[in-house]
């Protein structure tokens, strides 16, 4: 079985709906903070969880290094580790790889890559990561091992990379069999090409998953080649399984892209600002160490019901900021966090009540760089 | 008017009781975690409170280079720019203007000195830190400016220092004046002589105070000389009045403090600690990097009604801590803190009890370094 999906209305291409798991509902379109090393970075789970977060994810390249999976297992699963009990979606581990790690090398049969930490040599296949992910983390949606190509990628090279993500596509199905209380989701590849996206699509809706990511996006293609995309990317997905933009973005990216169809993001953009002193508002971002902010008593948003938008004060933030302050990075982290919470609260409001356009249209008005 | 001061009960020189404030009552002996520049390190003021501190500890020295004490007055005061509604004890620059300013210059009008964050030129005066203090940060409880030398002193240069000291706590009671609802304490000083300290007790008696505070320990002396010092130094101070040993300590330093008189204490030692991987224990500190801890599903104590006490494992912290994840320097800080409260809740009941003697040689016993 797989999890219940209800599409509770639709606005255009857009829908918001629910995503019922065992651990919990998740709300769509739903933003998943990032918690990378089985923390969303510098916050509880309490902290996570008032924001109205109801997912987050896990990435299975840093948590297989550090503290190890089979340590995860042995310590009772990454919820428990973490202090988490609402689901968790794991990345396959694939993607960083790529990225992060010192030298990786793919074959048909597995990615082998050398730890960014110590140096020390792992193999990561379609059937490791299914067992990391499902059964050594117990993450409740996992993702297929998939190869993601830099941007510009040539048609050829893309081409390769999307084939050998539908065969590992296959392998992590039949790795992950069928479950009661987990969910896989497939990835969509072919970095900006139409036809290669279709056939991709085609590929893993003749497998069969829980749901559909579309991955290779967000590699520097930018925002206006990231749209062309998703103007026919998700609907060549099934429509009634959810759809997952990968390491997807900024406020405008999310808008667009539920415009378009995309029902769950994750993105490190609120931690990682928040971290470096910046806040995520409804007229863009700004950064607190300005110094206009310094005399600044009102709110970041008083709005938002998270004690960061709306207890402190913009002076006592930038002050914090400036004082280099662990309390400045906390605050800013759940700001933001809350800030991207509401965005999906208004957007699913919007969608419910079929004004979405009216709704992006005052958003990309409202949404400027003040910094 | 003075605040209220109830001792409920004593044990040999021990006593417990409660300071009543405008802003709420203080449980003594207290234990006061210090919020440096407007923020106790890594933490929330929901989640110090949480630990079931009374009242924390600001510093003069950083708030009035940072933000500036005319801005925090300018933004409502420190109470409400950091958000702490409990009460707050300033202390008056004297001691950090000394240790941690690039250059000071001492005269028997004021303390000169250039800033450590940019070099800036200020001038320190008993006026000027009553000033600061009282009106423009709206500090609870005001110190007295002093001069605190260094470990080891010359009896000449120690009470040269402590008459000045006894002449500027004439200035400070002056510039005070008489408050409603802020209390002014005087700071003994004398060094390690016996008879200075009588003298230094004396000179202050007469003025009057609100408390008294013992200051010139913990600067490198160590624990026997400071408790020497203790042994006779409390007593030298009016009964009816509280006593704060400023700037201590490790847990054993408190529990020896305790059982000499002392009720009210501050230190940076459980934050400090936290944010480096150490974790206060009834057993003595451990550090979480350790790699025993790796695979170690137990939380640090089970018995302290703290989240990062009881929700955790040390497995899970020393993942944080070698990974270097903020959230370790939160979640440790937040424990020492919850441990340093439950430690002083444990020493008023024993105090209430008429056990003190038997919970300190007990707590003695398990005290020990185990890293």
């Amino acid at each position: 079985m797989t999890f219940p999906f209800e599409i509770k209305a639709t606005d255009g291409a857009a829908r918001t709906g629910v995503l019922s798991t065992p651990r919990g509902e998740i709300r769509t379109p739903a933003f998943m903070p990032v918690g990378t090393a089985a923390t969303v970075k510098a916050l509880t789970t309490d902290q996570v969880a008032a924001t109205g977060a109801d997912i987050i994810l896990g990435n299975t390249y840093h948590l297989m290094l550090r503290p190890a999976a089979e340590r995860v297992q042995r310590l009772g699963g990454l919820h428990k580790f973490m202090g988490w009990e609402k689901p968790i979606l794991t990345d396959s581990g694939g993607f960083q790889v790529m990225s992060l790690s010192n030298i990786s090398k793919v074959t048909e049969e597995a990615v082998t890559f050398a730890s960014h930490i110590d140096g020390s040599r792992h193999v990561l296949s379609p059937e490791r990561s299914i067992a990391i992910q499902a059964d050594l983390l117990g993450s409740d949606i996992v993702m297929q091992l998939d190869e993601c190509v830099s941007w510009p990628a040539e048609p050829d090279r893309a081409r390769e990379a999307m084939l050998l993500s539908a065969r590992w596509a296959q392998r992590c199905k039949t790795a992950f069999g069928t479950r009661d209380s987990q969910a896989l989701f497939g990835i969509q590849q072919g970095s900006t090409f139409q036809d290669q996206r279709k056939e991709s699509a085609d590929r893993l809706t003749e497998i069969g998953f829980d749901g559909y990511a579309i991955g290779g996006l967000a590699v520097g293609e930018g925002h206006e080649a990231m749209c062309e995309v998703l103007d026919y990317a998700p609907g060549m997905l099934p429509v009634d399984r959810p759809r997952y933009l990968m390491g997807v973005g900024k406020p405008i990216d999310i808008v667009e892209a539920v415009a378009r169809g995309v029902d769950m993001f994750d993105c490190v953009l609120p931690t990682r600002s928040g971290r470096h002193g910046q806040a995520w508002t409804w007229e863009g971002p700004v950064n607190l160490k300005n110094a206009p902010f310094a005399d600044d008593d009102q709110p970041l948003d008083a709005s938002i019901a998270c004690p960061a938008s709306r207890d402190y004060s913009r002076a006592y933030l930038h002050h914090l900021v400036k004082s280099q302050e662990i309390l400045g990075q906390v605050l800013l982290s759940w700001h933001n966090l809350a800030f991207f919470q509401a965005l999906m609260a208004e957007l699913r409001a919007a969608i419910a009540e079929g004004r979405l356009d009216a709704f992006r249209r005052d958003f990309k008005a409202r949404q400027r760089v003040r910094v």
